[in-house]
């Protein structure tokens, strides 16, 4: 064990040994942190959101996982140990953690704001740091890694509506304001998830002229509308969808995978206007043909989360305009049966877990 | 015979009677342009374009063509007669007339310099007008329509180099402002014909960092460097080429159809860039798996023609820069074999029938 390790506490949170973690049988044990090095902070969790990321991790769904491992990327809570290097944090300060947790902070992504793309870049979980350790997530008693990608909270915003803002809220958020979300714009969400309800939230919170939430069945519509949603389009009971609502979107933020029809989304676009495929789903998104894309000078794009500063801008939106993420706060104890809550897609937009 | 018609030379061209047009047998005959309104203008044209677009249509190549029929449009020529309603023009101007020539000028599209994607856009050849007769293009003496389609020409700019920026030039310069070409950005074009040539040409006029012409084999390598183009990959002969050159590219413009590893292409964009797709090839594009676009965060990018306002603007850009196209100028006599020539790959990089 290193000098700097001597004064650790062992940490405990909720091992996944092997796939069948994701069948309710991660285990709570005492696991090993990365080595603390003067750049590190720790911080006693209060909160961790449960994203779909952290099912297909425990059950090796984008290759074989590193176990054990503790999985959770929506950390929210105190700090409580600062190495010497830190500069920006202290001891008590709340901060949150997200699906990143290192980049290098040198090449041109990271100074253009881009750190989800350094080639250095390093998950919350799964991944080995660049000094060493296997980064290990917030399903647990506390939290250790890079102080660089622990961002404080803004006061006014709750720990357990930050939490899951940090994975599911930005990578929605990342995209809309991208491709130009906002006053004059007509956003479409395809698929009333976790991530979907975040689409409508930010959208709405975007001041979008029209957001509307496009899902197969009309099963969520009410939920959509009080989420703030301007219309429901119900695939499955209108045949006609996509002929009636042709062109009427700029925006289309897809969170649906599998086989879908995304010619009849290319369809719902207006001039110029932009399909975002996000999440990153185990199967591959469908084949499309491009040549849709020529006559209405369309662009289909892909989103991955989003940077430290536009995670900041987005937390400091929703504290402005007192976001409502829908979710489900449930007890750190209970994380096996949460889990399995949302395998069955019992979440109610998202969970939360809290120590 | 309408009053207002009653002034009119004959009109005369080489005029496309059935599918074999495309195989040298347009004939030199009589053709009926559109019934004269107040707001239209004629010009003598002095010069215009072979475009690819003329070839497809010629052959019915995107769907039944309407013969008789006259193609081109890259028109140039000096303005004979001007409506009583039409303020901006007058006899002897020198004016340019593209892909498009008529559109409300009225909708959303049209308000915001989207006049292509007008729903009541009118091509220049093979459309009905909305006010009655059908488009003739410019493989003619003289040519007759909506002025407010009839884009005056920079001085400096000479008729045969602006003849073929009208649609070809537009058509790359068009998706390389619009995706952020210019200083810090390197750019690859794909498929080194009449566009790509284009496409290199601006590329370097809106002084990108790099600019790259990518092509199957090795010989026109010489042409692009000569172009301007910094770097030449040949795919052919470089079964490595899409590993070595990752991630070094903003924004691509593919000139080409058919079956192409569009999978490579992405390959070559750096986090956040742009694979555009112009022309409007017979074939449908190649399909593509969209996951690859999450992690890089890139788009994929269709593009038609451009607007008014974009062309007036690389009118401009190109008498500044003093844009040396590389093109042959051919008696308009001999626009058969002209077409001929076209069709079997002959351009270098583009013909301008010359009356």
């Amino acid at each position: 064990m290193s000098p700097s390790n001597d004064s650790t506490p062992a940490f405990e949170g909720w091992v996944a040994k092997d796939q069948s973690a994701a069948d309710g049988n991660m285990q709570w044990d005492k696991f090993e942190p990365k080595p603390f090095e003067e750049t590190d902070i720790e911080m006693a969790i209060s909160h961790c959101g449960v994203c779909g990321s952290d099912i297909h991790t425990l059950r090796s769904g984008w290759g074989p996982t590193n176990y054990p491992l503790v999985v959770g990327h929506e950390i929210i809570g105190r700090v409580t140990r600062v190495g010497s290097a830190v500069k920006d944090l202290k001891a008590g300060d709340r901060v949150g953690v997200g699906a990143q947790s290192q980049s290098c902070l040198d090449c041109k992504d990271c100074k253009h704001d881009q750190e989800p793309h350094c080639s250095k870049m390093v998950q919350t979980y799964n991944q080995p740091y660049a000094t060493g350790g296997k980064s290990q997530g917030g399903y647990a008693k506390s939290w250790r890694g890079p102080a660089s990608f622990a961002i404080p909270i803004p006061d006014g915003l709750s720990s357990e509506m930050a939490a899951p803002l940090l994975c599911g809220g930005v990578t929605v958020y990342n995209p809309l304001v991208t491709y130009g979300a906002g006053p004059g714009k007509r956003v479409g969400v395809v698929g009333l998830g976790g991530l979907g309800h975040f689409a409508v939230l930010f959208a709405k919170a975007l001041k979008c002229d029209k957001v509307v939430a496009i899902s197969r069945s009309a099963s969520k519509k009410d939920d959509a509308l009080k989420m703030g949603a301007d219309e429901y389009i119900a695939t499955a009971d209108n045949p006609d969808w996509a002929t009636k609502n042709a062109s009427s979107f700029d925006i289309l933020i897809s969170t649906v995978s599998g086989s879908f029809p995304i010619g009849d989304y290319l369809n719902l676009l207006d001039t110029n206007g932009t399909f975002v495929q996000v999440g990153a789903p185990e199967d591959p998104l469908p084949s499309f043909p491009a040549f849709a894309l020529i006559f209405k000078s369309l662009k289909i794009a892909g989103s991955l989360i989003g940077g430290r500063k536009i995670i900041k801008e987005m937390l400091d939106l929703a504290a402005k305009e007192k976001l409502e993420a829908w979710l489900e706060v449930r007890p750190m104890k209970d994380a096996n049966e949460v889990v399995q809550d949302m395998v069955n897609g019992k979440a109610r937009y998202r969970y939360v877990l809290q120590n």
